[in-house]
C-alpha cells in the first residue's frame, strides 16, 4: 500500500537569492519533509511542512552518541525547463545502507524517492537555472531519543531539506584543486564507518583539512590507516588518477565511500572502452608515475562539484604539479559527459536521470 | 575577570523518582546550564535555565558532521549529606582537549567547574543517597551554525545536563560481565579519534555491540585497526588485566580514551606499591596467561560502574571464563577504595573530590 505524504502550505514564500549569491548550503527552501520512527509505529508520518526549526530534547541521542546518516543530491533545470533528479536511486539505497551499519531503521525506498520528489516539486521555483547550480537535496536522519547511554536509539527523525546551491568549492568548474596527502591524521580504517555517510566521519576530518588550508590547500587527500601508504579519497570526493593511458581509482575497500559520480565515472569509462581499473594503488605509485612523465591526470569525483581536476598535489616534502592539459582531459571529458545527462543537453544512455514532474 | 553565571528560575519542580526506578540517563533535572559560542563574542551568555528542549535549525552542522562532544562524571552524596564531585577538573580537561581534536573553540575550565558547581547547587535535592545512585553530570558541546558543508562550525552550544541515576549496567556493583572480544569491527585508529570523547566514536560502536547482546554479551572489547591483534578498550571502560599478579592495562597510544577512573586505579596501585604496568597487550597473550592459570583477573573501569569485573571472555572461538575469586581482588580493593572516596567514607588522598557547597 502506498503511503501519503501529507502536505501543509508555508504561509509565506521566503526571498530567492540571486544566483551569484547562493554559495552552498546557506539557503533553504519553503518547505521540508519529515517523518518519526518509534517501535510502536516504526517510520510514520510522512508529511511535507513549512520549513522550520526542530523542538529537540537535549538528552536527544544524536547530541551525544551520533547516530546520524544522510545523503546529498542534486535536482537539475534541464534547457527546456523540466526539472530532473541524478540517480536517486543510488542515494537511496546508500541512504538505507547507512542505516543498517549504524543500527537505524532501514525506509521504504519507494516512500523516499516519492518524498523527494514530491517534496522538489513543490518546490520547483527554488530549482536554479542558472550554469553550475542546482538544487541540493539532503535527505537526513537523527536519533532522537533522549537518554544518555550507549545503545541504538528507539526514536528516530528522517528528514529532507533543500537548498539552492552555486558550484561548491565557490569556483569555476573545473578549476584545479591543490590537494595534500595527509599523514599524520586518517579518516577511516577497515570494520570501522568510513565507507557509511555517517556524520561522524566528517567531524574526525575537520582537523586535517583546517591544517591543510593554513598551509594553501583546497582539500586532504587520505591514506589508508593500516599503512598509511594507499590513496582512500578526498574530502568528500572520490579519487581517480589517470598513469600511462589508464584511469585508476581505489577500490571499495570498506574504508572509503562508494560513490555515486565514481560510479558514474566508472560506467561512463567503461561505455567508451576506456581502460580502467579498480585497485589498491600507493601514494608512492602516484609521485612515481608523476616523475617518470606517466601521471597524465589526477581528479575528484563528487556530487558537489562533478569533477575537480587536481592541480597540485603535496605529500612527504614533494610537491608535484599536473599543468592544465593542452588536449582534451578525460576529467573534462567525464565532466561535461555527466553534466549533459544531468542538465539533459545529452541523451541518457543509462536512464540515470528521473524527470521531476 | 569571572564570569557571572545568569539563573532563571523553573517554575514547577518535576517530580523525583525513586532510587530503584533511576535507571541511567532516563530522568533529567529541573535546569540545566547553557552558553553560546559565535565568532563575534566567542563563548557568551553563560546561564542556567530551566530543563527545557532546544530550537535547532535543521540544517544545524550537528546533524550533518557530527561535531559534538562530550564529559561524563559524578556528584556524590556523602553519608553526612554533603554533596561532592569527583576529579571534575580531568573532565573539563578531557573536554578542552576533545574541542581541540574536534575543531571546537576551547572552554575557560574555571567557569566549566564553575558552571557544573552552580548547577549541583541549585540541584542539591536529586543528588540520591542510596547506595550506587550518584547524579550524573552532562556537559556536552554541538555545532549549531546553520550550514551544509564540511568545516568547522562558525556557532556551538556548550550545555550541561544533570540526571540522578542508579547503576549503569542496571545490575548490583561488581557483577561479573561478559565480554565478547571483537575480531569484524574496529572502533578506532591512531590518527583518528579514538582517544577523544566525540559522539561518532558511540555511533560506529553500536553496530558490534547489538551483534554480541544478540549472543549474550554484555560488552564488546575492540582490538586494534590495524592489526586486529592489541587489546583496546572496552564500550565506555579501560580495561584491566591482573596476570601473575601484575597488573596490566594498554598504554595510551592515541586510539583509546584516556579514562579518568583507569588514572584513579594506576594512582592508587602506585600508590600501594601494586605491580603495574601501561603497555600493549595483545589478546593471545591474555589467553595464553589463562591457559598457564596466570590471568587471575580482568576487569573494566569507568565513571558509569567504576569497576566491572570480567566473568567471560569469547575470542576466537574460545571461551574463558573467570570464576569468582575467593580472596579479595584487586577489583574490589580498587571499587573499594574509588567508591569511599567518592561517597566521602575515607580520606581523600589525593585530593580527588571538590565539595559542592
Ligand atoms: C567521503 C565522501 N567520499 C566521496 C563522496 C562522493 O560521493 P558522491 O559521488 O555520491 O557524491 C562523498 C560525497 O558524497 C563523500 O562524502
Ligand atoms: C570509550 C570510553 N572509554 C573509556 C571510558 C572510561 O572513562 P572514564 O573513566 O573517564 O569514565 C569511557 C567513559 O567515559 C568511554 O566512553
Amino acid at each position: 500500500m502506498k503511503q501519503v505524504i501529507d502536505f501543509v502550505k508555508a504561509n509565506l514564500e521566503k526571498e530567492k537569492q540571486p544566483a551569484h549569491a547562493l554559495g552552498f548550503g546557506k539557503y533553504f527552501t519553503d518547505h521540508m519533509f519529515m517523518m518519526d520512527y518509534n517501535e510502536e509505529q516504526g517510520w510514520h508520518e510522512p508529511r511535507i511542512l513549512p520549513y522550520q526549526p526542530l523542538t529537540m530534547e537535549p538528552s536527544s541521542m544524536v547530541f551525544h552518541y551520533g547516530q546520524a546518516i544522510f545523503e546529498g543530491l542534486k535536482a537539475y533545470r534541464t534547457p527546456e525547463g523540466k526539472i530532473q533528479l541524478f540517480r536517486p536511486d543510488k542515494n537511496i539505497e546508500r541512504l538505507n545502507f547507512s542505516c543498517q551499519r549504524m543500527s537505524i531503521p532501514t525506509l521504504d525506498e519507494a516512500l523516499v524517492l516519492d518524498a523527494i520528489t514530491q517534496l522538489v516539486t513543490i518546490e520547483k521555483d527554488w530549482v536554479p537555472s542558472e550554469e553550475g547550480t542546482s538544487l541540493y537535496i539532503r535527505p537526513f536522519i537523527i536519533a532522537t531519543e533522549p537518554y544518555l547511554g550507549v545503545r541504538p536509539s528507539k526514536r528516530y527523525k528522517f528528514m529532507i531539506i533543500l537548498s539552492p546551491v552555486g558550484s561548491y568549492y565557490g569556483g569555476d568548474q573545473l578549476k584545479p584543486v591543490k590537494i595534500h596527502v595527509e599523514e599524520n591524521y586518517v579518516r577511516a580504517v577497515k570494520g570501522g564507518v568510513g565507507h557509511v555517510k555517517t556524520s561522524g566521519n566528517y567531524a574526525a576530518s575537520l582537523k586535517a583539512q583546517e591544517e591543510a588550508e593554513a598551509q594553501g590547500y583546497d582539500q586532504v587527500l587520505w591514506l589508508d590507516a593500516k599503512e598509511n601508504k594507499y590513496v582512500e579519497e578526498v574530502g568528500s570526493m572520490n579519487i581517480f588518477f589517470k598513469i600511462n593511458g589508464e584511469v585508476v581509482t581505489p577500490e571499495l575497500n570498506g574504508s572509503i565511500l562508494g560513490g555515486i559520480t565514481r560510479s558514474s565515472c566508472l560506467q561512463l569509462l567503461d561505455y567508451w572502452n576506456f581502460p580502467v581499473s579498480e585497485r589498491r594503488i600507493s601514494i608512492e605509485e602516484v609521485f612515481e608515475a608523476y616523475y617518470r612523465g606517466e601521471l597524465e591526470e589526477a581528479f575528484g569525483a563528487g556530487t558537489a562539484a562533478v569533477i575537480s581536476p587536481v592541480g597540485e598535489l603535496s605529500w612527504n616534502n614533494q610537491k608535484i604539479t599536473l599543468p592544465p592539459s593542452e588536449t582534451e582531459t578525460i576529467a573534462k571529458r567525464l565532466y561535461d559527459a555527466i553534466t549533459n545527462i544531468q542538465l539533459g543537453k545529452e541523451p541518457d544512455p543509462f536512464q540515470w536521470t528521473v524527470e521531476v514532474k
